[in-house]
């Protein structure tokens, strides 16, 4: 057996494979591999330019090694690392008249990588992960699945959506009947009752906001999670959440492997402001973006219909202000698009106040979008000093958008005695809480069925998203670990900057 | 002559007639009827049952005599009450096809008068007015007209249909290219250049939110207008505006009357909380209702897909709560509607923190929406708690959408120890700044017409709407006196009560 | 007894009253008053001003005398009428917080009349029906009630509100617990099972379009329904569709009462095009026109972007245009609107080529409204003359909207040797196929409401619908004797042509 | 100097290049570089592995040769091609502020490629397209700038956008104040005016569907444009439009070169179809997939609420079915999805009625969405027949929709004699003729950029698009030379096959 045998099948955990682009035998073998199971470890120095890193000292933080020219794959864990005797089955797609007219229906060795470009010093091939889709061979019998699915932390599109592809995508291709929704997030396996998902329940919820499933925060006890898991016969684990949720779904990837249950762990990550550095995009996003329109719109025909009208817009952006971005680029109207990736000033030369009152002289409007974490290191300075007289205001004052409001108000009606108005807009839940539109639909789907065949096939352990437009299998640990933020250095906050020509606050003289 | 001649043709100004139903005359005679400064009030005596008041002796807050069975109506002045000479002219909608063959294009003595349904003791049969429409003869050359429109007050959709429709429709029905925009509202007269106006300027505005000519808020100067409307040759003004703008509208009216000069004064009320008694329906409240079902979808999708979920919607209404009530009826999703008209309290039985708290356990959600004068005397209790300790959070408290929201808050984690999940949605801007939908489009180019009509045959000091589904000129006066408010031993309240079941709070136990 | 007391609550069958409005004592009583069974006829000649008409002689399509100056009432059948010991209880809303307070919740003696506005010659005061509302009685125990609900005829946007609202009125307001949903129209009722409905089933129908019964065109067999409404034990039968449905209705009722079963017959009027006379709109009809906007937009985009362009819509409209009419005046884009109602001509002096190409010489483009009903006796001509060719092609050829482009399109390319961009869009399904609006779900809410008041107090026979703003119980014949077309002659016909300034295609000169 | 001078800043004609990947010195250097007029031919052949093809002999169709493992690039022409002596200055760019922080201003050598993935034999690293983005130094003054617009062919969402951010980036980036809209199409040039274009004229044109310049098909006269352009003094031609507009591009490019004009030719091309090869995905397109939802929805609410209800609706996709499948992807309420790519039968074993018919006996209804290229081999068949016997129907039967809409019910009714109801929608021009959604917007911001970079930069020829995700010049002949299609053996189509489990029609058994 070789490398590329190796590559095309096996279901490694944690392994990180480096190659040399010359090695050629990666991509001329055409028949069913052996399974990992079958591989043995002894074997792995014969391989040309193959550097295994123990698959057990790999934590979900490691940064691995990097060579000369080559690549790493940073791969998933599959359930036979800890099952090995674990049986397989023929994929019922095989038989499917769909899927037989696809050439690339199965994963096939030569598209079994997808790439993330990652300037890396000396490893200019970047980092790779096994691709998403359907496999030869799955490791459940249909009858024999009972899946769950949990959707955790706050509102985003398409949750609905991803609901119900993966309650129709384990129904239609592969069969499955049983499949659970865990009510109300993580403490809703031990806290709650289960209600039953099937195509019909689910076949319409893609047209409404929200959860049906609802959602929580916190919650996570892993054990009794797990017991709970086990108590209910459940084993396919679907977990819809954001950070905090994936680093639970780890855990309790974690502890099913310990107690070496044959429970496959898939999470899709959801997180509305796109902060996920690994993946291209994360669902909802494109709907919030274009349904943040709404209220720029709205604020633009406030300010423009007054005289001396300052419209502010506060969109979603906790640490990274890709939405307020992507909206300000979209709508066109927007004077000032201020992001925490992007320090601001509002007093002295090139600050905010001269800014804005420049834009009021030159056009009698401003219209500034701002993203909830933007600016937040003078909220707190203005908390900390409002807590030194009084306590009971701070939840109000820990909000970037009135904050500004009142201080941009204060500015030119203390200082330039002149005549302003505010129209202060936060959208946020009238965003959240709206459907998908066609190109989340369409992109929810896909993250749903490559969750399906993932865990079908007998990867556990993983999330799943597109990397360089290719949906891949990533291990969790890679979209916790790190933030997606706007970097001010590239071409899109170029675009932005020359299309508001807003100050760069890059230089503060005060 | 005879009453009904002169009830057909004459430009009374603040004439209150008083009728017994059985004078047939009114509705029997087709010809032109000489004017109302040919009129000799010694004649008036003759006419049987006919109780005149003096026009002059009447202000607008007049409450009008009622007699047994007759009936009332409430004239608008005409400008040929101070300029007895003023030539005329004939309609030149008699020219035009489009006219020609509608029966009614001119009002006719038959349907002069628009009913307004008052139970008013002694007078079953009501307060009349004039009915809008042409005339078949009008006291302004085409080429000689110069008008101005100046739009005033809050933000409501359908502001720009109404400037396009006063445009369009003297442009095309009269042949009037003189029309000027006042920007910035009144103060705009004297602070600011005008604008031009034509067809082809306003062609595509009604697809906009807002008001092209801005709007402002004060800066009525009556001598400083009334002195530019002078300088600039202006003959007909057309006002855009609220309760306050009206009195202003009133005010040049009679600064205009003073001097004598030939200038008609139109009203066209705006208010979106359709707090104006004397008209049906206020142009741009169908919209928000409308616009008002995103917020409503919103909190209902949040507050359905967490536990707890306790959905708080803020929307306008000062004084009434129309927009919340047919909002709440539309959606069919609200559980609680708080208006200003049905005081409410928090505590005890029968109050709100009860009805939540049962809400929470028969569904696990709660969606309350909010008119933004409900509650104000708690606000501004707290306010002024506040204001003992700390003066500098005033402007927030004020808003009893965030004070209702804490409110609920602080009961449930303090008093109930129950972890509730909050969402509070102030949709205020987004829903003013859309443009008006197909309905209020056809409104707004009633009204505006409507004024049109009324300006072009020598009315003044008038407003424009609907009473009882017709077009009336209402004696400025009558639109600023009494609000509208949402009667709660009517059937519509009623039927908001029977669809949301929610508490009265007629009796309070504490 | 006296008149006042017949009035107010008996449930007369057909009973038409004649009233002199002198009679005072009409409307000042305060108790209940006893059921009409207990009438005794002879006392009729008692009571001044009245002149009964045997109400067994009354069919539906009879026009009621009128006398001098009183008014009619034109009654609908209850109960009682066949059904004379019918037992009676005390209305559930009696004991309900919400009604409590309000002055009206029963329809008392002063508000028993909702007028129609017909211009009668010698019955000024026009026809009156029963008006609509909760009684203080009801006929039927809340627990014995077995309600069915069918939809018949095309879509309408806003059945599936009145569906909801149906069964929440009857569960919420009544505490009526069993309500069938008849599916797929009138054979449903012996075709087909039936599906249970209740609020939790309904709760979000009225976001969707279309009807959850479905619904079917025929169908109609009157014995089978009846035999089978009697099998299932149903006592209220409530009937959403047009005019053929009504009918059905009528003649259901008409069995019903043959077989003297106490079984209640409600009929809720459906037309999306606005066409019943007696009401003052029928529901859908507001969202239709909105949605109109969006093919009317289109076609004016379409038309703007190119040389010589000419946009059709086609709108829905058999044989009124108001659709058509009102869709065109809340565009303000449309140059030319063709309805029914008023014949148009293609050549020639004043016709509607030389109004197009007119107008592409003035604006380089045209948009064209057009009722489906407008121009049909030409496409009936054009399709004669094809029969005699080619009988496969009818069908097509049968719609005006290819009709009228194709002929267009000739004349210009042929006869012109001019080169035009025809865009011809037809909405129709995706305008009957949208959820209803905001005004169309309260309008949708209170139909539902009165009809679940009227056979809870033992109305049959009837149908429900706002008459001069006030919801009313109407004898069926009413709303499927006389078709609601556009009046030339009237006001809002002359805003169209007026904002239009198109020909009015009155003499032709050819 | 060396190839890697040569390749990142020389502005060579249709120059292919052809690299190993040894070459390392390409990425290392960082300095100005003499420009291509400075590059001595003759040293060419001292670049390892670089072989040129003169380019004079290059048509836009040339398939370049490809080595064993090195890459290709296809670049754009350069004005100093042909007018060596061109003077060049510094961007503009380089003293704003905005551009100053960002470090990848200038594209710079690092950066100056972006690859397209083709498969092609013994050409693993594909072609590659010089990278879009600003230059160092431009060849036009500001001041001297005359840029002109035009657009042609189908309206598409989003050409508004173009159009204005071509506007506002020549004047915002560039300072470029002299824009002229070419109005009409191609034939504008020299048969209509011109408007002048600024951002204030363009401000709000990206909230309007369609194009203010007006469009046009045909009338392209190459020398009567380019004769106009010397008469305008135009110096940049941006031109938006398809396959035929771009091929005109091409000539007007070629007679610019052949009279050495100092006039820069860019295209953005614009497809609704998405069918371009080359590039990743066409503007407009993310609009009408998201916009064909409403059409798909109607359908699907139309069949669900009748018996038997078969839905067609016809959406955009005359060679390819892109539109078809995303938006069949996105809805998930479709059955079946007909494309060009993917022939189809009506009768017999797993042909169309067959299916049809099983849906209708499972759900009671079909939705079949249909791209308008789909079955056009049996229309034409369906003509010619018809043709024998009459030649008037044609252009309706031309349109499959009507036609499969005609077979359907005519198989249904006569052959299964089994009532169905058919619901046939054809929302093209209500889908075209939105404004571009956000997505859209920010796209067509970028085209528009780059383009504006492009021909300030000097490059003529050249089309704009981004490839694999990076904005490229692309030469006019890659993007008409080869059409996009939905690829049958491909993993989207196989998901739509999957989800909606139709027949292949891959096998016809008849």
């Amino acid at each position: 057996m070789d490398l590329s045998q190796l590559l095309a099948s096996s279901p490694n955990h944690h392994l990180l494979l480096h190659f040399s682009p010359t090695n050629k035998s990666l991509f001329n073998f055409h028949k069913p591999l052996p399974l990992f199971t079958n591989f043995n470890p002894q074997r792995r120095s014969s391989i040309t330019n193959y550097h295994p890193i123990k698959s057990q000292t790999l934590n979900h933080n490691n940064t691995p090694l990097d060579h000369d020219d080559g690549f790493i794959l940073e791969d998933v864990p599959h359930l036979t690392h800890f099952l090995p005797d674990l049986p397989t089955y023929p994929n019922p797609l095989k038989y499917s008249q769909a899927y037989a007219i696809v050439k690339n229906t199965f994963v096939s060795p030569e598209d079994v990588l997808a790439q993330q470009v990652v300037v890396q010093k000396g490893s200019p091939r970047g980092v790779h992960f096994r691709r998403a889709g359907p496999r030869e061979n799955v490791y459940f019998k249909s009858e024999e699945v009972r899946a769950c699915i949990v959707t955790c932390g706050g509102l985003c599109p398409g949750i609905n959506t991803v609901i119900r592809e993966i309650v129709c995508g384990l129904n239609y291709m592969y069969g499955v009947n049983t499949v659970l929704g865990i009510e109300g997030g993580y403490r809703g396996f031990y806290a709650r009752n289960t209600m039953e998902l099937n195509p019909k329940v689910v076949n319409d919820i893609h047209k409404r906001g929200g959860t049906i499933l609802q959602t929580s925060r916190g919650g996570h006890d892993t054990n009794k999670i797990v017991d709970n898991i086990q108590d209910r016969g459940i084993n396919q684990v679907y977990i819809i959440g954001g950070d905090g949720t994936q680093k639970g779904a780890a855990a309790i990837y974690k502890e099913v492997e310990k107690r070496r249950f044959p429970v496959a762990v898939a999470g899709i990550p959801k997180t509305i402001d796109n902060d996920i550095a690994v993946i291209d995009k994360s669902f909802g996003f494109d709907t919030a973006v274009e349904e943040a329109q709404r209220a720029i719109n709205a604020a633009h025909v406030e300010v423009e219909s007054v005289e001396n009208g300052v419209g502010i817009v506060k969109l979603m952006g906790r640490y990274s202000g890709f939405i307020a971005m992507f909206a300000t680029l979209a709508s066109r109207d927007v004077d000032c698009c201020l992001i925490p990736e992007s320090p601001f000033y509002l007093e002295g030369q090139g600050g905010l106040f001269e800014f804005v009152q420049q834009r009021l002289k030159e056009n009698g409007h401003v219209v500034i979008v701002l993203a909830e974490g933007a600016g937040q290191e003078y909220v707190l300075e203005s908390v900390n000093a409002a807590e030194e007289k009084d306590a009971s205001g701070n939840k109000l004052l820990l909000d970037v958008g009135p904050w500004l409001t009142q201080k941009i108000k204060d500015h030119f009606t203390t200082v330039k005695k002149m005549a302003i108005n505010m129209k202060y807009i936060d959208p946020t839940y009238m965003i959240r809480a709206v459907p998908s539109n066609a190109y989340d639909n369409i992109y929810c789907t896909l993250l749903a069925q490559s969750a399906v065949h993932g865990a079908m096939a007998g990867y556990t352990g993983f999330t799943v998203g597109p990397v360089n437009s290719r949906h891949a299998y990533i291990p969790i640990g890679r979209v916790t670990e790190a933030t997606n933020v706007v970097k001010l250095t590239d071409r899109m906050w170029a675009r932005l900057l020359a299309s508001t020509n807003q100050p760069t606050f890059l230089d503060k003289h005060e």
